[in-house]
Order: structure tokens, then C-alpha cells, then sequence
């Protein structure tokens, strides 16, 4: 497999650090032996070498310089798209950062990459929450995969826990914590903190970003109900059918009722099948000591499924972090490998 | 894909009923159109057609006589040995019923047909713990797929979930409620029940055997830990090496003592590794309240891992059931198929 990498921040970073890390073990168990061979961001640098590229000698550079413009004999200069276009990469993995509007410039990276016939792995909700029908019959058509496991709940599996093992399962309503920045922010709340407080405290441990709105008022966790929506479930949910509310929205009353009655306010997410059609919000809830998404403290992340055949099930995880969302990519490219060689298991 | 049916109880109906049901989904999306050509059980019946048998004129016999024997114009009377042999089924499914000494006698029908080129998916725990080892080499060097998610959890995905979608992964500790009857018990107990009235009612309602030692004093937990530790964190764990104590050794004081304390007693499985070795128990421990594992009630099992990259996963869902451990063969069949063809997800 050769795989160009397009958006270096912390989540590119996290890939090729578990690619090095876990090379030997990668190799061993599942034949699984990756070049990278183009690297593209227009703050980090673009560097390309069809015989593949040095990813430790990256990762150095990367810690020491910030950037990969002093990695020395190979290309550079490339943007994303003739990277995409013109390297040897037959798998693009795209991590640019998310625009919930306009799902730029990721849209368009993941688009060109499937037009030609490149498998994409992607952590971008953007692209996946407005254009996902889209993306997935380009796919098709181009006979190539499309990756988005890290799209939702980080490297903690969902996509590919439906499309891999629980294939043939009926999904009748998700039910889940889907932003670990307002669990966090909720959690230290019920421990005595004022909502501003635990805010400013997020924002310092760097769980939220300086403009909260994405995850305090649920635009973050509506982008992935829409991808479990229509994913998952079939549906065809738009960002501006989802009902919606922000945990800003919560009164001291409230929370201090809830506190009383032994209860705990969590941002739910929440699809559902009503006449045929799939109904999506997003909205604060006091949940009962006795409900398992009321244990899920801090930035931990869980989504409780209910099935046809299995009833109830339940997973909870990370949600975010460097790592964390790398292994999401990192997942995907090992089940895109395996298939390509139709390997049996492991 | 061409199915031998080895055992045709409870879970064996389970898969068949799946089959029919969902027949038009699975070929739709997954292009799954699997033939079922044999079936052998010894009170069941056995019957065979290499063009294939109709699946809804034998539940609709088992519905009504509870046996296949009148099941006509097809061969009768193979036993299952012959069945895997001598069928033109290339995957056999393996539903007999389990043995914890010998794993018997479901280890020599899945030897045999792994020796003799055949896919295996089988619900079996006896096999599993037992021979792991063995098994996975006789289907690497003969090409062929061994796969048994329905031997923990049914049909929730703990093997699947780490061979399929955590591929790269290292689990560190492991600590689950592996047993649904004893969950039941200790829940029913929790509202007042005495142990005994509640072992009563678990026979009642068939969640637990006449002999109910396997599941009350840990055994089926200790046969599932086992399989956790030498398929998932590649150990090489005896039966005889698991500490093993049962939840009849609870006193009620005990218990009573924890309900104080708000506590809840589970009967808690562990697998970690200490001096590279796996250690594994089974004991029951009083959880306090905000562990997550102390929320799951009645039959429901769950699994907390704590992982290098992800940190802590935890997976919920039912852990038996017909339906339940049938569909865990479903997902198993429908993988090898993916697999064997090399098709992209999903």
C-alpha cells in the first residue's frame, strides 16, 4: 500500500507515529507493510518520493522544526490535489480539519482522490456528514474504498463495528455521548464547578477550542448523529433537520435539580426511525443513576445501539485525541489492505 | 457459500431462522447467498443435497415435529463426520453443544474439517479453550478460515471486534461479566431476592442449566476469560491455572455489607499480563457505583479493556440467546465470504 497524506496536523501526526511504533507487529500479524509516499499540508510542508519517504526522519523533523521543509531529496512544492493526482499514492489519507458548512477543502481532496481511483481513509466528519451518499457512489464506481472510521468516536470502533462485524443487523435507534469536551465540561459541573469554569478549564487542557460554540451548542455532535444516520442506519439526514440544543442551554435550576434526584445531564444524541424516515436531535437530558450512558464521565465518549437481533448494545471509548483518531486511520488502512489481498482473518 | 450444519439445537435454529429472514438484505448489500447442503445432528436428524436444502421446509419441520426426519427426497443418515468429509459444503458450522474436560464432541468435527480444507464457524467455547492453539495452526496451514465470535457474548462483537476492527491494537487488562445467569441472580438479589429463590427463578426462566454449576461457580466464565487471553492477548492460559471462585461463595453478610456501601457484587473475569505471562481469574467482587461494569444488570454481559492506544473500551450486550449466539455465526459467515472474495466494505 502507498499512501499519500494529506493534512499533517495532530491527527496525520498520530498515524505515522503508531506506523512506526507498531511496524514489526503490523508486518507480523497482518502483512500489513505501508510507504508512505507523499506528504501534503500547506502550513507543515509537501514533500513527495514515489520510493516512499523516511517517517522517522519526518517525525523528527516534525518535533524539532515544526515542519517537513528541511527533509532533503525528494519532490516538494506538490498541493494537495496533484499530489492526489500525480503521486504513486494508490490510498489517500485525508485529515485536513473539519468545516461543518461547506465540508472544504476535505470535500474536494476525497472527491478527486475517488475519481481516481484511490482508496481514502478519512477522519473529516465534514465531508462524511454533508456528502456521504455522494462520496459513497463515487466509491463504488471507482471500485475503491472509503474509509471514515475516526469520523466518529476517534479510533473507538462504530463505522466499522456495524460495517465489519455486525454486518446484517438492524440499528432501530442510537442513543449516545458523542462530544467529549461537554461530558467533560458536564462531569465537573456535578463535582461543584460553575459552567464557566469548567469551560475555561477545557479550553486550558486543550479539549476545547477557543470558539466552543462547535461543541457547546452540539454542532459537533450533530455532524455525528448525521453520520450515523445515514451510514448506519440508511437514512438521509440533513444538518439542518436536527433538532438541536447546547448544554449552554441547561439552567442552575435544572442542573441542580437533577444533582437532588440522583441524576446526571448528559448532551444525548439521538437517532431514530419514525415513519420510515430517520428523526435526529441533539439536546441535554437528565439520565437516571440506573442508565449506563449515565456513568460515562469526563472527555470518554459511548453510543448505545439498540438492534433487532441483539437488542441492546453499548460501547463506550475515547472520543478524540492525537492517537487516538490516528488509530481510527490506522484501523481503516490495515481492513483496506486484508481486503485487497482477500486474506483470511487474522 | 455452501454450509454444513453440524448440530441443530437451539443455536443451530437460531442461524437458519436468520438466514431465511434476512435473506434479501444479506444478498443485497453483502452479496451473501450462502446454501445450506447439510445438516447432522444425532437426535435432530441428518440429511443432505449437494444442490441444497430448503431452510424454511425444515424450520417449518422442527416447528412441528421438532426433527428433520421427514425431510424428504434428499440423503439420510450421514453422521457428522461423514457430513464434513464427504459433503460438497466448503464451511462448516459448528453448533454442538459444549464440553469443558474434553471439548468433545465438537473439537474432532472442527479438526476434521479443518483438515479436510473447510471453513469453520462455530459457537463452541469447549474447542476453544481448549485447543486454540492447535485449531489456529491446522486452519492457517490449510488455508482456511476458524472463526468463533459466538464462544464469548453471542453475537456482541469481542473477537471480531479486536480481530476485524482493532487490528494493531494491545490489550493490556481485560475485566468483564462473562456470565449472564449469575448476573441475573446477583441483580435479583440486589432487590431482595435470597440466592436460592434466585437460582430458582434463573432455572424458570432456562437461563440456567438443572446443573447449574457451570455457570454459579464460574466454570463457563473461566472457559470465555481463557479464550479472551490466548485468541486476543496472544497467551497461552490452562483451565486448571484460573483462579476460580463462584458467586455461591458470597455470603450474605457479604452482601448485605455492599448494598450498604452502595456496591454491587458481579462475578468479574480477568485476564492481564503479569511477568509476560497472562493471569486470569474468576471472582466476585463488590463494584462500587460509579464503575460502569457495576451498572450492567440482569442477563446482559459486558467487557471493560484497557488498551495501549485507546485506553479504556468497554463493550455491552447480550451474552446468549437462539437468535443471539445464531447471528454470532451469521456475522462469522458473512466475513468469510467478504473475505474469500476480496470485496470492499461494506
Amino acid at each position: 500500500m502507498m499512501i499519500g497524506l494529506i493534512g499533517c496536523g495532530t491527527v496525520g501526526r498520530g498515524l505515522l507515529e503508531l506506523l512506526t511504533e507498531k511496524s514489526t507487529v503490523l508486518a507480523r500479524k497482518y502483512n500489513f507493510k505501508p510507504t508512505i509516499v507523499a506528504i501534503s499540508d500547506p502550513k507543515v510542508g509537501s514533500i513527495y518520493s514515489k520510493e516512499g519517504l523516511d517517517v522517522k526522519e519526518i517525525l523528527s523533523l516534525l518535533e524539532k522544526d515544526g515542519n517537513i521543509k528541511n527533509y532533503r531529496g525528494v519532490v516538494t512544492g506538490w498541493d494537495s490535489i496533484k499530489t492526489i493526482k500525480e503521486s504513486n499514492a494508490d490510498t489517500i489519507v485525508e485529515a485536513t480539519s473539519t468545516n461543518l458548512e461547506t465540508g472544504e477543502p476535505g470535500l474536494t481532496f476525497i472527491r478527486t482522490a475517488l475519481k481516481n481511483g484511490k482508496n481514502v481513509a478519512t477522519t473529516n466528519k465534514g465531508p462524511i456528514a454533508l456528502a456521504y451518499r455522494e462520496l459513497r457512489n463515487l466509491a463504488l464506481s471507482n471500485e475503491c474504498e472509503l474509509r471514515f472510521e475516526g469520523s466518529v468516536l476517534a479510533g473507538t470502533p462504530v463505522i466499522n463495528l456495524f460495517q465489519s462485524t455486525l454486518r446484517g443487523i438492524e440499528i432501530k435507534e442510537v442513543r449516545g455521548i458523542l462530544n467529549g469536551t461537554t461530558n467533560y465540561i458536564l462531569t465537573k459541573m456535578e463535582s461543584g464547578m460553575s459552567y464557566k469554569e469548567a469551560l475555561k478549564e477545557a479550553k486550558e487542557k486543550g479539549y476545547a477550542e477557543a470558539k466552543s460554540d462547535v461543541d457547546v451548542k452540539g454542532w459537533d455532535a450533530v455532524a455525528k448523529i448525521i453520520i450515523i444516520a445515514n451510514v448506519l442506519m440508511e437514512g438521509n439526514v440533513n444538518i439542518i433537520e436536527v433538532e438541536r440544543r447546547g448544554i449552554d442551554s441547561i439552567s442552575e435550576e435544572e442542573f441542580q435539580r437533577a444533582l437532588k434526584d440522583n441524576k446526571h445531564w448528559k448532551l444525548i444524541a439521538r437517532a431514530k426511525r419514525v415513519d420510515g424516515k430517520i428523526k435526529a436531535s441533539v439536546v441535554p437530558e437528565a439520565l437516571p443513576d440506573h442508565d449506563l450512558l449515565s456513568k460515562i464521565t469526563g472527555v470518554t465518549n459511548a453510543i448505545n445501539f439498540k438492534t433487532d437481533v441483539l437488542g441492546d448494545v453499548t460501547i463506550s471509548g475515547p472520543g478524540a485525541g492525537r492517537r487516538e483518531t490516528g488509530f481510527a486511520l490506522l484501523s481503516d488502512l490495515i481492513d483496506i489492505n486484508s481486503r485487497k489481498e482477500g486474506k483470511c482473518q487474522p
